[in-house]
């Protein structure tokens, strides 16, 4: 946890901008996975992390009360005999107290209490709920139907905490430098250890070893594929083979849930053929253009679109693409290459609050997301603000479906020259993704550099 | 998959068993972690599993309509734009054909299939679900309150699925003893790799990597602890040092998604304490005697009282009981010390068809399960029959908490020396738990045999 003062704070600036009504914080449970109490690893929350510091204790709830100046945790002790089972557990008590929060309640008063609000007429603001127990335990709770949960959200309470946890404080970026250098040790160990003969799972496996190690866990399901054409494809039980390049796209959270999220593409054997340094080298001068361009105030929107012009230049040299690159890039022509997003928004979430909606997060009332192929992918278009933190991420996909379908619709003809992307459908695909801090001037590294050039990576996996 | 005799032959015998209606098997969706697209690894229900074979494919529905004698897989495959995420994915209609079944329809044409059957008044099979994502779904498409879904599970087709997966065949067992071989590798793995100074997530990350590399998952979470007094202590970031006993409790699942499941208790340093020796010794005699009276026909009821039996005879011996052993073990003074079950069935599940009901799968019409402390957490208590998986898993847990409580209760004070006692409260838990097959004549052991005497378990310690 952070020091008490850390949730005080942040509390008091969420009930300054919401003002009124109970704010809400359902805590997850368990999570089945082939029968009721067997379980996924807990993760708790982020909002409910962020506001309150109270970590792995499943079927809580914290509540905010502005109307009567009240700060609840809701949640109930484990017996002796339920001991057995559980262990030592941390009181309730004693964890709220680490948080500031000045009463527990049991489970069994938060129905009373809530519809005693109700009755008041004081709003119950809630966030959009992501996981189904939740959207039912709220159903119940609040007395309002499942199907319009959703519906019901808080759109103040929503941007009041979009708000706030889009701007990461110093106590934040030391969390998040930490876990993008547990992400960076996997890389290294994907880099050195992968060769040909060894399953994508067998790595994938040492890699969630190393976050697992780390105190926490992965932060989202590891992608280590040779078919990095394919945007989420997560490690199989193919055998790497001589020749292959691996995508691997990983990152770990660290015991207090800060993520990291890395992308390395790298040999199965010794070296790159050349023509894998040529795309390579592509997908990195966007990567690093497209660094260098962050700066508060700039549309991320932008970024993006200088990354795809960067690739659209690289891909027209190597005669894949063709014509004019801006007017390529206008219409979309380089989405047959780069079929997503630039990059997200990274905190406590890897996709950083992105059960918040996008809208809130990565947009404005005035900067609507595009439903265009390609820029509807792009998670976060707006205006960068001092103390985000970021991904880059941009790549070259060669993905054999697309390419016969688009090839047949005779899609995009003026740019793509087909012949020769024909040759291409066995290459696989390539990315290359750090994560940035947004500072007053530009932007800062997160974690140790890493090997990032087609050299550096030779050189590492030959040490 | 095993070949396509098997699917329909196991269908044939379900329809044989249930003889009417529809039979509904809703396919798990994605699980998610801390937003909407953030999933913790798919996991497959098992029953759709065991009828169907098809894998790794969420959000798909089978049906068996013995009413119209058909068997329909209904899903959706993706468009070349969706397969710029997924990847190449096997099309329904080839793993519909491996499995031997005859039709596949789109998702959309399951609401107005199952409406129809419900007009004619057939009646929809399902058995109860334990995620409530499948518990709406249902809901929805059965038009029941989500109230009484769990009320609507039918009996006849929990029962004809029970009886069918209980008894493990040949293609099974091979696949059980793949599962049990890669457990036995992660115990080896934690016996040879636990020092001090490691923490426990360390080595339960080192864990999980060989139980995926193995090509499917870990069966459960991993109990890794030195606090192996608690039943489901689950690694945490606690620091192993000399002295301390460690309790392993994993198992991986196989790519079929067969599981393993075993316990081993090894120092952290070089070897075993005198005393931690002594306690070791009768949790394997009571281990031991337990398997060694395994045979069908006996009831697991009367095979973990027999247990219970031996732990108490140590216990007295050691000074720890007191009084006759027989009426201590029948009032449950030994509860103290063993709070929990002797074994449960495996198979597909860790703990087979747990969701299905221990009514059904471990306990009869006539045999029900006791609400006594410690019977209550036998999940099997029904004679063995040739054919049944089941772990052997007897303990000595020293837990704190309940000691307390129970002194001051002066609970069992016949049969109890606590002031003896008091001196154990912080030795810890050993528990020791193998797999076994029941046959015609008594059982079997799964997997290659692994180290399970005290010294045996030092000599691999000291390599």
């Amino acid at each position: 946890m952070f020091p008490t003062a850390t949730y005080i704070t942040r509390r008091q600036k969420l009930k300054s901008e919401v003002k009124n009504g109970i704010l809400l914080f359902p805590g997850n449970g368990e999570s089945s996975m082939n029968y009721k109490d067997n379980w996924y690893p807990f993760r708790q929350d982020s909002s409910f992390l962020y506001y309150t510091g109270v970590n792995n204790i499943p079927n809580i709830y914290f509540l905010i009360d502005i109307e009567n100046d009240k700060e609840i945790l809701f949640g109930d002790d484990p017996t002796p005999e339920e001991m057995v089972w559980t262990g030592a557990v941390t009181p309730l008590s004693i964890l709220a107290e680490k948080s500031g929060i000045a009463e527990v309640k049991s489970m069994k008063e938060l129905p009373a209490y809530i519809k005693q609000q109700q009755q008041k007429g004081n709003p119950i603001h809630f966030l959009p709920p992501y996981r189904s127990e939740t959207t039912n335990e709220l159903s119940n709770l609040l007395n309002i139907p499942v199907g319009v949960i959703e519906k019901n959200k808080s759109d103040a309470f929503i941007k009041a905490v979009v708000k706030q946890r889009v701007i990461k404080t110093s106590e934040e970026i030391k969390e998040l430098n930490k876990a993008v250098n547990i992400t960076a040790a996997m890389h290294t160990h994907a880099i050195k250890n992968t060769r040909p003969g060894k399953t994508e799972k067998e790595i994938a496996g040492e890699l969630q070893a190393i976050a697992i190690g780390g105190g926490g866990n992965i932060s989202f399901p590891i992608i280590l594929t040779k078919n990095g054409q394919y945007l989420h494809n997560h490690a199989t039980q193919a055998v790497i083979e001589e020749g292959d390049i691996v995508l691997c796209d990983c990152g770990a959270e660290t015991a207090m849930n800060y993520a990291g999220d890395m992308t390395r593409t790298f040999p199965a054997g010794k070296r790159f053929s050349s023509l894998q340094k040529d795309v390579y080298n592509i997908v990195l001068n966007a990567h690093n253009s497209a660094i260098a361009a962050l700066k508060p105030g700039i549309l991320f929107r932008d970024i993006h679109l200088l990354a795809c012009t960067k690739l659209t230049e690289g891909l027209k040299a190597m005669g894949l693409m063709k014509g004019d690159v801006q007017e390529a890039v206008a219409v979309g022509a380089h989405t047959l290459f780069f079929q997503c997003g630039l990059g997200h928004m990274m905190g406590m979430d890897v996709h950083d609050m992105e059960n918040l909606g996008e809208s809130y997060v990565g947009y404005t009332d005035d900067l609507k997301k595009s439903t265009a192929f390609g820029l509807k992918s792009l998670r976060l278009g707006k205006a960068l603000e001092a103390g985000n933190v970021l991904t880059v991420e941009p790549g070259i996909y060669f993905n054999p479906f697309l390419i016969d379908s688009w090839k047949t619709q005779k899609k995009y003809t003026d740019f793509v020259n087909y012949d020769e992307v024909e040759k291409f459908k066995d290459f696989g695909g390539i990315r290359v993704e750090e994560d940035l801090l947004i500072t007053a001037s530009g932007s800062e590294l997160l974690g140790e550099p890493l090997v990032k050039t087609p050299e550096d990576i030779e050189e590492l996996k030959n040490v």
